[in-house]
Formats: C-alpha cells, structure tokens, sequence
C-alpha cells in the first residue's frame, strides 16, 4: 500500500558532486551539491541547480563555466563541509587541503583529489524557483587511470561514488554489481 | 594522473527511473531512463530526458504530465527491458506483469509494483540535441510503507534502488551508510 508523502524532492538516489568556479574575486571556490544529472547525450550536458544565494550562482553566471569534480566516499566528510560552508566565509580548498587545479579548457577549477572530473562551458542558466538549474555542456571527462577497468570504462566500484538520500539525508556508498544494461531484459524482450 | 576521456556523459552515479505516460491512444507505457535528476526545491522538480523518437516523447507533450517509478534492484531485469524495448511495438505492462495505476493528480500512469513513485506535472521541455528535457513539478510523491524508516523517511537501503554506471552500462545497487549529511563535514568548519 503506498503512503502520500506530498510534494517534495524525494527521488532516490541522487549524487554527490562538486562545481567548481572561480568567484567575484578570482578565487577557486566549490560547493557540493545533489540536485543534478545526465542531461543530453548529443551534445554532452550534465546539469546543476544552484540556488541565487549562493556563492557559486555568479561565479558560474559570470565566466559561463563549471566543473563537476566526483568525491570518492574517502572523502565523505570534505564532501559535506564543501556542502555546508560557503565560499563568501571560507576558503574551501585551504579548509580541506585540496588542490584547485586551473582547467585548460573552461575558467573553472577542479579538485585535483578526486577521481573524476567534468569541464563544463554554461549552455543555459534556468530560473525554476529556489534554484536556478544550469546546463553545462561537457568538453571534456578526467578520470584517474586508478578507477578505469580493462576496457578503458569508469569502474563505479573502484570510483566509489557518493549517494544522497533525500528525506533522511543520509549518505550511502555503491553496492554490489547488478548486471549489464540494454542486456539484462533481452530474457523478457523474447 | 588524470587522464582525458574525451566530451562524453560520462557522470556517475546516474539514475535508474521509469517514466510513465499515456500513448497517443491513450494505452499506458513506460520506458527507463538514466539522465534525470531533482533540479528545483520549491516547487519540487525532477527533470527526465528523453529523445524525440521515443514513444513518450509525444506523450509527455501532449498530456504535459508523467510519473517516475523508481524500481528497486529485484526489478533489475524487468527496468533494463523496459529501456530496451519501444512502447510502439510492445504492451511493456503486458510483457512484465506490471499493473499500470492511473494517478489521481496527473494524466499518467505509475507502476504499482515500484515502491517508490513521484507524480509530475510538465513545466518545460526544453530541446537540449540528441535529447529533450522535461522538467516535471512533482505533485505529490508516494511510497510503500515498508521502505519507510522509523522517522517517516524513505531508506535507501529497504527501498534498493538501482544505479546506472554510463561507460561501462552495468546496473549497481545502493551499499553501505556513509553518514548523515549537514553534519559529517561540521567537524572540518570547525
């Protein structure tokens, strides 16, 4: 039997990622956020909603530019200060000892620890209400040699990406191998 | 060292949800979708992307509404068919079993097997290239009991949702309690 919960950002689960910018007065700043994804293959865009308020919405409307670094679950607690404090009050990366490292391709930094990283050019900046959602085209995908398998393919096992569960707000880690998509259902296609 | 990967959509983790809708005659279908996230928390909004050419895209448009079922990773098989195979040439409620549910707030159906389900109203579609990006505002979101905590908060580790690694396309499930959000990190602010 389902039960009503209301309206509320409550899908499951949703990531844990990092935009980096350089703010008013030049300096790295990042900002962990939830609300986003995968928007277009064709071109390549992922998608981030950042709230006007924040220190991160004129940094990113000012140069066009982000990045999305992806923390590894080593770095959960950074993960969260980077998510609570704003940039306007501390320096982030001097807070959590991470190394801003200057992208060749947009004018955004990214977070040399961690694994994965997105270079995003600003397609689009869409006011829904309390975010503002942008639209990032992807130029480029960095990742350390560490989490690719044989195939050359992010291994999410050895990335260890992070999990926000909205509602509880809990943090979770990756489980176990499920199987191969667009092969799995071929059974019931028949 | 990092290496480069090329422009690609290669973010992790991404979702794994099924889209509901009703078809252009009016039969209920489903397809997955992996690019999607929330994007806005007031109003509360998930956005889903799809392709011109799918079945639902005209379906979205036309009743401007769709659901997200969020399937837990028993369902694995039945998701990855439902993402496999197109509405115009199978009844994919027929072919899994599923029972399609009418929602009482929007015109579109859910997946009463799924024990997670948002209802959504369409606020934009926005042409993004290879894909389309509807932007839903979620009306109501309803849940089974049994994957609801003790505080009333959906538990990612009951309801198993399944992760879509882009790259390498496997299927993972949710693992283990990382830590609560808004507090892991206080320790570092200090």
């Amino acid at each position: 039997m389902k039960k009503s919960l209301g309206p509320g950002t409550l899908a499951q689960p949703t990531p844990v990622w990092v935009v980096g910018s350089y703010d008013m007065e030049g300096r790295p700043n990042m900002m962990t956020i939830a609300w986003g994804g995968i928007c277009c293959s064709k071109p390549a865009c992922v998608t981030v909603s950042v709230r006007k308020e924040r220190h991160t919405y004129p940094a990113v409307m000012a140069r066009k530019a982000f990045t999305v670094s992806v923390p590894s679950q080593a770095h959960v607690q950074e993960a969260d200060y980077v998510g609570i404090v704003s940039g306007a009050k501390a320096d982030k990366f001097a807070a959590t000892g991470f190394t801003a490292v200057k992208s060749g391709l947009v004018d955004a930094p990214y977070v040399q620890e961690f694994p994965l990283v997105l270079e995003c050019r600003l397609l689009q900046a869409i006011d829904l209400g309390a975010h503002t959602q942008f639209i990032g085209e992807i130029l480029d995908v960095k990742a350390e040699d560490s989490i690719l398998d044989a195939d050359g393919h992010i291994d999410m096992r050895k990335l260890k990406p992070i999990l926000f569960a909205p509602g509880s707000s809990n943090y979770y880690g990756v489980g176990e191998l499920l199987g191969k998509a667009f092969s799995l259902g071929k059974a019931i296609a028949g």
